[in-house]
């Protein structure tokens, strides 16, 4: 499946924030065989969010998951933008108002909080575009929301690592599972020779194996550590050609009197 | 300014690296008063990287940096990309083509590379799009690419971390002081009370003070930690505007019997 992400969130913009949540979902696509295609990082902003999602749709990707702009505060905009670029109301939705009660209660009883019930701030992550499924967040508060358009599937997760991290688990990676693919990297450290010296073998290889892609990485310096790496994305018997090819590099390296280490 | 960050490279999209690229430049943009509206991350793809720049120049920031695909191999093809992209031919640039040799030429007198001279791989990274100016390497080897489209500034620079944050600092830098805008960022942690709590306030505040953005952040839990973030870019007055309001956040919070915690 085709996926892109959609990171939400000025404090990313502004560098105040490092955003991990997107290397932390790609290697999970990935390692069940899909493609991350784009990551897209845009502000708290209605009409970037709302434009944006519109571009991506027009891409036609199986999965979108968009990540931020759940809170209860006037700034987390995600849903209205999301309601407004595929031009649907939002709607109080029964089933995210009484999880995220639920969880008021209980902390307001637990003595976390000293304001009781529900508030319009608190009511506001209730308000879900029309003919949407909210997603249980298992960690905070606000829900997650499930949206079928056109042929997508849009995933909208909360910021909040730890929340995304359960919402994608529980929610995601069940259906990266029923529709797996196959995924397989490989690779090998050098030394000694550049990257530079080894480039015009590995484009031979390149055409030789197509199917597969072959980098080179420059890790330090010229030649004091340049990585080798080689994906296979979906390729029938990825695994036995990724290592045919993998060989004949090694070949190459130990010929030109490289030295070989392998990765940790 | 408005800077878009452009970052090309499957091994981001696959997960298999971190990209703390962006973050490093986001935050020193963002210092000088400058605004990074959007960051795009994609894959190593003559057509992808084509249409992004097209994309990317239609928004008209006033500069726009992209990170990677510069190297000696053919999967590197952020030039030959950008340059069809902006119907440009792809030329021999001698001046990359000398700093790129001497690069070369002094590694092998060292005993650091086999390989002598230039090869059809070492010279492909002195292939620039027509029209562009070619910028020192101080830790690599590939230079980056300086063009002018419209009204935008193209840098393209190389993606391996060290070589990227030297040319930033030589080149960029010097470009985001002359042109220094005001940005103040300022903000404090509380518990005892929830972000939900607070929203009231806060929302009444964004009205109060339209040309700061006020954020609160849940760091641990509901009410364990909450931060508030309060940023002003290019507004007049605004470290006293934002201390200000910081201050109006602080009276509720204790007022409410939160406890405020001071960031490290």
């Amino acid at each position: 499946m085709k996926v892109e992400l959609l990171i939400i969130g000025n404090e990313i913009l502004i560098g105040k924030t490092q955003d991990t949540n997107s290397n932390w979902m790609a290697k999970r696509i990935t390692k069940y065989g899909h493609h991350v295609k784009r990551i897209t990082t845009i502000g708290d902003e209605l009409e970037t969010i709302s434009n944006t999602i519109q571009k991506i749709l027009d891409r036609k990707p199986d999965i979108i998951i968009t990540s931020g702009g759940l809170g209860p505060t006037f700034d987390d905009m995600t849903l209205v933008a999301i309601a407004s670029g595929l031009k649907r109301k939002l709607e109080l939705n029964k089933r995210a108002y009484n999880s995220i009660k639920k969880v008021y209660d209980r902390a307001y009883k637990k003595g976390l909080l000293q304001l009781e019930g529900m508030t319009k701030e608190r009511e506001k992550m209730a308000y879900l575009p029309q003919d949407s499924t909210p997603l249980p967040n298992t960690v905070g508060t606000a829900p997650g929301v499930k949206i079928n358009e056109r042929n997508s599937t849009i995933f909208i997760l909360p910021g909040v690592p730890a929340e995304l991290k359960a919402m994608f688990r529980n929610i995601i990676v069940p259906i990266l599972k029923e529709k797996k693919g196959n995924f397989i990297e490989k690779g090998f450290l050098f030394s000694g020779i550049g990257e530079s010296q080894i480039a015009a073998y590995t484009n031979k290889l390149e055409k030789k194996y197509p199917q597969l892609w072959i980098k080179t990485h420059p890790k330090i310096g010229l030649s004091v550590q340049v990585e080798v790496s080689i994906t296979a994305f979906n390729v029938e018997d990825g695994e036995e050609l990724v290592d045919k090819a993998l060989n004949e590099i090694r070949e190459i390296v130990t010929k030109l009197n490289g030295k070989i280490k392998e990765r940790e």
